[in-house]
């Protein structure tokens, strides 16, 4: 079952930059900052009620983020849904149809299983299922 | 002062096969679905937590969501934020350096003053300000 939005990934260059830029916008400080060397990223996220905004900037030139940005700019990268069981619900999700990235949860940023979704089966958005280590 | 995440805007072709399609990936159906002349759209919206999913698809071929689709195709369109009092936001936004789509908030869907920033000035992302019609 998804309960509610994770975050908002937001794909940037300069995430000094970016995280100023935000802080303005929210009109508060950043929460959290984290390297995921496995992504080859550098996250910060802002909170914003249940939900959060991640900025994420590649550190490495083959990183996702960074191709991406190559490719489409700067902007939003992919929606994350918390789940309660992030294997049931890759495996109820595969069998109605949608294309997976990760067949089995990796760990993510911030204490979270994570796993992804190919946008070609969800018109466009990058999905991503969160569920919080226990 | 931004209070929550109100919904994340997605624009779809086909917002009939759309909402079929994020029904599958939520495990829930649809709450609320709404035409909104003015902006040329049909929204579909799908409650995930104290946020929204909100489907748009254009419903003329002048409208945004239809030439956004026709230069970058499907997927996330715009970050919808909920502030307490959204004339004194954009000012406050304007006075920082922020450039403003509207200068003034007008009525968007479900019962909501809205205006938007310009991505130019938020890295790539079109951010609506929401405020509940009181």
């Amino acid at each position: 079952m998804v309960s509610k939005v994770a975050h908002i990934g937001i794909a940037v260059k300069d995430i000094a930059a970016s995280a100023e830029l935000f802080s303005k916008l929210l009109g508060k400080g950043m929460d959290h900052t984290e390297d995921v060397p496995d992504q080859k990223i550098r996250a910060v996220t802002f909170q914003v009620g249940e939900s959060s905004i991640e900025l994420t900037q590649g550190t490495e030139p083959d990183s996702p983020i960074a191709k991406f940005i190559e490719k489409r700019g700067e902007g939003m990268h992919h929606l994350s849904l918390v789940v309660d069981d992030i294997e049931r619900e890759l495996a109820r999700l595969k069998a109605q149809g949608f294309q997976l990235i990760d067949e089995k949860p990796r760990l993510g940023a911030d204490g979270y299983y994570i796993a992804f979704l190919h946008p070609r089966s969800t018109n466009g958005v990058l999905i991503e299922l969160s569920q919080k280590k226990s």
